[in-house]
């Protein structure tokens, strides 16, 4: 079968490789029908992630159709279409039976070999799926493959974010970043919300998260006063930190109200992020950190999309065919696509 | 100045009374420009409030302008468009310093008098409000007088129960009963929700929830099964009972999903209800009950209609003058009317 | 082996049986070192569960030492010393994904087939658990065995009874019913609590609660007035309810204050329970009633007792030979013994 | 009367000043009987607080009886044994209303003007109370004065820290830094742990936290890799971080579990406080600072001293006149006294 493999920094190519197949009881074997380039790709595509196993099949956001499933798996068979969720998750750990799969113990991210124990990723026309009863879920006829792409983990993750947020209904939210994540987070948000705050500085960012429903806010300029304007001079009730930038952390913490919650989906990996506590302590915030949790949450965010709440695709900028994968990583990596879907 | 008095049971009159004045430092004095009848009216309308005082100013959803105010009184001052909350509190009990100003000791309804301590309504052209500080917020600029009633009442009784209902975003919500309160709980649970399913037994009702984002199912069929089929058999993650029913708050226990919640707002007297506690205990369902709390929730309430997230205006089926009072009642109760606003 | 096998209503008989074994590639054998006779036991005892499959072994508070594991079982070996939850759980399920074990899709009771699927307990020198992953968790050296039995099942349940009781530290809680559960719930309660009120009818087992740290109120009397004194007149903040009667989850509706919470252990399987729906909208009470859920909160219950927090072994009136079942039961049915644990 | 005024830095004097009286119609005077030196009284005392007015009376903990009210004072009357909030609130805005007190938007701090509005405090014979509906509350006859001293502070602070520890009965705590907040912490997550941990480097007061229950670690060793290994390698549930200083905040960071809660009550001011995100963000950790509200939490407070659960009063080391005020700053600033309690 076809497979889109990173043999080493920015070396992506899309060889045939042998079918995976079932190994263990739990396992099944998937039909990819869509998969999307994640920001997260990125790192190991710059190599950027010590350790990461050369040849990896990548990807963790993808959809297809069950082709096979071992002995023990009973929640999903043949012929079933199906979301996968990012990463793998025992079930039995102390984290799985608290209903956080996020940090199981032993947890694996799809096509990130090396940093997590070895998995090949969905970017390729088929995928081994461990612990296939709790990893996959089935895709209700109303969502398409596109859409469901999605629950995979960005919109699972901007959904977390929004949970995280301690929000009340009718409260004011600010999301600092409109990448992919944060506009998925303006989605949520804005169910909730009476008033939602975008803040980037790309203006076609911004003109996507003001069709979504928020005030746009231009970084490049006042922010923090704009938003001390838009909620009486009080800051926000939540703000949700979804660029992964020290600049956007920094801010996302003067613009939040006392007692109120910072809420970051952004990767964040500096060792002494410059916080100021004085603020902090003063005003009592909370800084609360999520990665996404597709399995403990993709019910609920497929019930949106089905629900006709919100359309994830509409920030889909390209579609195009796996064999383009390494023209596509190119043109994620400019910045040049938003969000880029291809198709095996 | 005109007011509408209850002389006794249906015995209602708009009467020329004298203007109301300051009495304690922390009262204000409010013009009245808009006001509604809210189906509590209609208990003491009807006789049913065991020692009512005869005489009292009805009226309990009231907007204005404010007119006069005490030297104490420090948030609000003359010219300021406000709303009211239905209930006064004292904001130094034990509840009242919890936020939980529904539950204040020194609680008085406005034209209750008799159940509650004297306190004439606004179903007038003037009406004292006492603790004004508390009792009185700022009308904002991009919400109408007519929006602003169903902040002090209903539409923040709605969002009450929805906010009880421990919904998490996505969540499959049951409002049982489409009556006023429960037509304003749809809107607020369709912010949250990924389904909202609304039960009713009136067709013009149903379509005016369908209108807005539910899935309407009668009440005379067999409404279980409908709810079940649309649940994969689960039940609902919560059900609101906005009916205030015996057979509505029994049907919203069968609705609920184990661990589930029935959030209670339509009114409830039965010393006895007869409740499936068998079902209650095998599915471990939590049944919370609220009055709503304008004062508490007020701010968020008027971020959604202000934010157009939603507007309560689109059920009022009726606009009059105070002078029309008793037929305005006679309208309501008969239900012909499904909403009436009336000004001075 | 021998085994406590009910045959017909009050028809008990400790028989041989042949040994179990490993069907499964999750199950384990256990060896049991100490069980104990639950209140649940005796529905089946006498003759109350429609279905139930006469022949089953009883039993589902239990501790034991692995014997043997399926090849699927990784987190428990042979000479593990374990606690078993008194239900089995999926860990694929809608609620086990979530983190509700007690509301699995697919639970059965130990000891209870035909209530639920086929399972016989361990009221045995040994037993076959489904699931084992899940269903055993390592009993620390610092806990007995004769402690470790109440983890299974009835101090589970009081811990659930407290925190779904929405209490904050400090708060004044009554607890009524003073058998083995309600003990239980003055326990954990007490940690939490600033006050614990006890009501019962027996001295006796108000003695007990008063010695665990509660004040004592005999129910005989006006146990509300004393509630009410005890509490400034304003009723606790949470009432757990531990009885299972119509009685004791009447007064526990009327003990409680506004906004607050009665949280109900107790079994009841009334149809038509007569709630004062009158008093739970004044009041805006939240009723919320739970099962217990061992694998879920078992490490924390474990950690409260080897951290000499609480000794649940303080009411244990009786230690037994499973050879003397028959009267066990006898005992216990009569009340004369509080607890009784029985060792093979 | 006698009062304890700041001159300026370490100037310290006890002067005759004029009696206060009352000036508004919420205000009461209190004739003091126990006040206490709080470690923030260190910050004007040191000169590290800009603007402080110096001649201010100190001291933000006291208790005392009620010599006058006001004619607007309801809830406290002379004679009353009352204690007093570390600070005033309004009971009108924003936050006040959602039950904040500690966030006021006209929050003064006794004896701290300049940083905050002018209002002395109360190391002195009398003190005045402004609002004292809401900053006053009467002291439980069991309660004694010294152990009320608590209460307007420092176990309100601990308090409010272990509520904001997410913490569930039974979790694991770890407290950092074991001064006077950090023990009476050690107090309050006894209640709720199945283990507290309790690290600092002053071997003095980790005797006293052994004494409270605390499993006591030097921080001088290796203090994480106890904490792993007294939590099975993951970390504890939640940690509280009383220390106020870079180090304590950094080990805490690292000392929790996934999911997992830092919980802040020391005293923050670095503008660029060195977070370790990579750790927040794999871990997904949530750090949530606290001031303390004694208006909120005061009641329940009390109930734990009341009710015997813990006491306060175990940390007093001096007991001194008002007079030897001078005396006492020197002692707590060289920690060779943990708390002194005067008395005028």
């Amino acid at each position: 079968m076809r497979a889109v493999r990173l043999l080493g920094p920015r070396d992506l190519r899309v060889d045939d490789v042998p079918d995976p197949v079932v190994q263990a009881p739990g396992d099944a074997v998937v039909d990819v029908t869509a998969t999307a380039i994640c920001g997260a790709d990125l790192l190991p595509y710059r190599g950027y992630v010590p350790g990461f196993e050369w040849g990896t099949t990548m990807g963790h956001e993808f959809v297809g159709v069950v082709r096979a499933v071992g002995p023990a798996v009973r929640r999903v068979k043949p012929g079933d279409r199906v979301v996968c969720s990012s990463t793998t998750s025992c079930g039995t750990c102390y984290y799985c039976v608290r209903g956080m799969a996020a940090q199981c113990e032993h947890l694996a991210l799809f096509g990130f070999s090396g940093a997590y124990p070895r998995l090949d990723g969905g970017q390729a026309e088929r995928v081994r799926i461990p612990n296939a009863d709790r990893v996959l879920w089935p895709l209700p006829e109303e969502v398409s493959d596109e859409a469901g792409v999605f629950v995979a983990d960005i919109l699972s993750t901007a959904f977390r974010g929004v949970e995280r947020a301690d929000l009340r209904l009718g409260d004011t939210v600010v999301v600092v970043g409109c990448g992919p994540v944060g506009l998925m987070s303006v989605m949520c948000a804005r169910r909730l919300a009476g008033q939602v705050i975008a803040v980037d500085t790309v203006p076609a960012r911004l003109e996507q998260a003001r069709v979504l429903g928020a005030v746009p806010v231009d970084a490049a300029g006042d922010a923090l006063a704009e938003v001390m304007d838009l909620t009486s001079g009080r800051g926000a009730d939540a703000v949700i930190e979804a660029a992964g930038a020290v600049s956007a952390l920094t801010s996302a913490v003067a613009m939040v109200r006392g007692r109120g919650t910072v809420s970051v989906i952004g990767a964040h990996f500096e060792p002494e992020f410059p916080l100021d506590m004085g603020r902090m302590f003063a005003k009592e915030i909370s800084l609360r950190v999520s990665i996404g949790s597709p399995t403990d949450d993709r019910e609920r965010v497929l019930a949106l999309i089905r629900g006709g709440v919100l359309d994830p695709t509409a920030i889909v900028s390209h579609r195009m065919s796996l064999d383009d994968a390494p023209e596509a990583y190119s043109l994620f990596e400019s910045r040049e696509a938003t969000k880029i879907v291809m198709r095996p």
